[in-house]
């Protein structure tokens, strides 16, 4: 048997832009890279594109911040009206500290700032919130993957988040339709037929990550195709990314 | 230009015992597969092999545990003569609450159980502990594929952690060898010639859990080539996985 993966990154998409149907340009731009999508593909999307596309866009100097974002951001160094649209983004602060306002978004995920991104360059305002519901995004750029090819790969929404106690950001699954989230290797044994202690593989957040590794600092590809685990793909949309989210009781570190 | 990696699993090592040559192993076993190695490429490779190679493997029989293991263990439920050696691999515990024994290892990793693995299966009193210093390890196994193959590729050991606020354990890097671990990305712009939020890229994770991809339940295959990131690998070993951890004063976890 061959254990064989292959990351694909595809070019050629255009700005995205509010309303624009990802999934229609996606499928577009990859028969454009002459590759032919198959049923067991995952496509993997950044989160940045589909916020885009989704009208997740906001100007800050729209931004009204109020009393307790003017607070949090003088403590912290930020800029009140990004703490602004933080705050409303989320349902918990974890940790404001030091520079840091790590946060639990309303839809669950604990990150820095929301997982709102803000540009580094004075004088531009625009920011991108998080897609509000990324699984319902990942499903319907599935079925409209699906309509104009045909083909029905399963879907990966990644972004770039940190982590404790390691340097740097790896990508995870925020959103997936199609695609297993997690893998029970509960039961696999080792050579000597013993079980094995790992239990459950966040495949989504490895194929997240994986995918990252086709873009480059010269190349920012917002699209990705990943072949050789049609074993996780299924027909039906599966649970989506929601699944990956550690229940608080079961989490030390809020 | 194109942006392709290839995950490739490589079978048929046997069965790992202390003193083997891990290097010239994957060499050979690289070579029987049919691949060429190329000095471009990067061999990831399983971090419970490492350990079998260099004899950190105990016998649970053997480990006498002491009074603060006792306690330690009694609080969690777990076998004290594991928490015994969990401690001995620690210096610092970082969360013990809830049956889960979180610690900052020797060598500075913050993980369950300070790495060691051990078997479900009861009457199986083996364990593996930690390769002592990873990075070395990675230095040592591509100074042996080089000597098996004229050839030399970066090499990254991984294992699979748990991580705070989401299910599922992912393959990071604990060793180096040859590979940028952090991929700074700052300076990038987008299209619209914006400089990019994210900064750096824990790079040698992304590519252990990539490399994960390329394992079932059905084959635990330690070792996978991964093509197409020549740009990461160089010829000096380079600052190696240790890069990789985040320094005290920055972390908010602990």
């Amino acid at each position: 048997m061959d254990w064989r993966v292959e990351l694909i990154g595809i070019p050629g998409l255009p700005e995205i832009a509010a309303h624009d149907r990802l999934g229609t340009l996606i499928g577009g731009a990859i028969g454009a890279a002459g590759e032919q999508l198959d049923a067991g593909d995952i496509v993997v999307i950044s989160q940045k594109v589909v916020s885009k596309a989704e009208g997740r866009v906001r100007d800050l100097a729209l931004v009204e911040p109020g009393r307790r974002a003017r607070e949090v951001a003088s403590g912290l160094g930020k800029d009140p009206r990004l703490v602004e649209l933080i705050l409303g983004e989320s349902r918990a602060v974890v940790r404001a500290e030091r520079g840091v306002l790590i946060v639990e978004t309303r839809g669950g995920w604990i990150c820095a700032n929301a997982g709102i991104d803000a540009s580094n360059v004075p004088g531009d305002l625009s920011v991108t919130l998080l897609p509000e519901d990324p699984d319902a995004s990942a499903r319907r750029i599935r079925v409209e993957l699906d309509a104009a090819t045909g083909v029905a790969p399963a879907v990966v929404i990644a972004d770039s988040f940190g982590r404790p106690w390691r340097l740097g950001q790896t990508d995870v699954a925020i959103g997936c339709a199609g695609l297993t989230p997690l893998d029970d290797r509960r039961g696999r044994r080792d050579r000597a037929g013993r079980e094995l202690a790992v239990t459950e593989i966040a495949l989504a957040d490895q194929v997240a990550a994986a995918a990252d590794l086709t873009r480059t600092k010269e190349s920012g590809l917002p699209a990705c195709l990943v072949r050789g685990l049609e074993r996780f793909v299924s027909a039906d949309h599966g649970p989506g990314a929601r699944v990956l989210r550690r229940p608080e009781p079961d989490d030390l570190f809020r």
